[in-house]
């Protein structure tokens, strides 16, 4: 029986591309050619998985978005505490390329979606299942003992996951200024400021 | 003699103009008519003040920093303290049309920027300048005894920006779950927890 490729297995894979070259030549220069140069397949066989370049930016979104939950999904399933919540912040940081993809395809659909109502609803889906997460690993570190039990976890993951969100932001903009010491310096004054008084 | 219209001063009104319509109608209803209509200026007029759409926006984008700076002095001009640190992260908030244009802008030109090094340079210039306006406050407020003194200031300041920054972008997507009241309980939280121990 002839070996049978998974349609979703090869979109994925294509979308995997697609963000490795948004890491290292940004949004604009993920055109079909492009990935197609960077995955070895054709512009034709692209053009068979995603009906235009916008589709193909869209899946590459999806594809973050899903990498990020994967993350997160890991993070809770590990002990609770400070840290769980660190981490869970700094996933969002542009220190690898995966990460730099993720700021990059983010900031360039934020723009986008606010013209575009269905795009922005998936932002915002996208954002409030991370706020969600973080709310989740704030009670049980609050319940471990690790952070101030009279903190209001609603309003804390609104502040950090716009926190983590901004600094993803500005260290895409400003690598220079935001290595990874820089980024521990300050996430490590975030979090160690919710311990118990 | 004829009174003479100062061509900066009428720039500078135009692009008022312009923000409001982005506040009203987002940075994709902000075309040379839809200015045209709010200023009862015609598109010929306008042409004369901005070579182009892009012209325009651009603009608009300077105008809004500069309204942002003007509010930024005015702090750093009061009483120090947390109150002060407060102010300057909630003048970002989109919580009236001047923030919510300053939001909508500054997001449509975070993803031109990734493309563009001069607009990426005039934006990182306006997050440095907005980091040390808030090192400055959060030392004026230590010195006031109002900010715990262990904090560092420049990893701090970084953090709020950041915070700030995600805030305002995350509140003009989803104004409903960032109303006046919820941000007031998210910043209070934040500014608290700097308080000496």
């Amino acid at each position: 029986m002839p070996k049978r490729v998974d349609h979703d297995d090869r979109r994925r894979e294509i979308s995997d591309a697609v963000l490795a070259v948004i890491a290292g030549q940004g949004v604009n220069g993920a055109t079909f050619r492009a990935v197609a140069e960077a995955t070895n397949w054709s512009t034709g066989v692209l053009s068979h998985y995603f009906r235009n370049r916008d589709d193909m930016l869209l899946a590459a979104l999806r594809r973050a978005g899903e990498q990020a939950a994967t993350e997160q999904r890991a993070i809770s399933d590990g002990p609770p505490g400070r840290e769980a919540v660190r981490r869970i912040l700094l996933d969002a940081v542009p220190l690898d390329s995966r990460r730099l993809a993720l700021a990059r395809i983010f900031v360039f659909y934020y723009a986008e979606a606010a013209a575009d109502p269905l795009l922005q609803a998936e932002i915002n889906g996208y954002l409030e299942r991370w706020r969600r997460q973080t709310v989740h690993l704030i009670e049980a570190a609050q319940r471990a003992g690790e952070i101030d039990p009279a903190l209001h976890p609603v309003p804390l993951a609104a502040e950090l996951v716009a926190m983590a969100d901004g600094l993803s932001i500005h260290a895409s903009f400003q690598p220079a200024l935001f290595g990874a010491d820089e980024v521990d310096r300050i996430l490590t004054g975030t979090i160690e400021r919710l311990a118990p008084r």
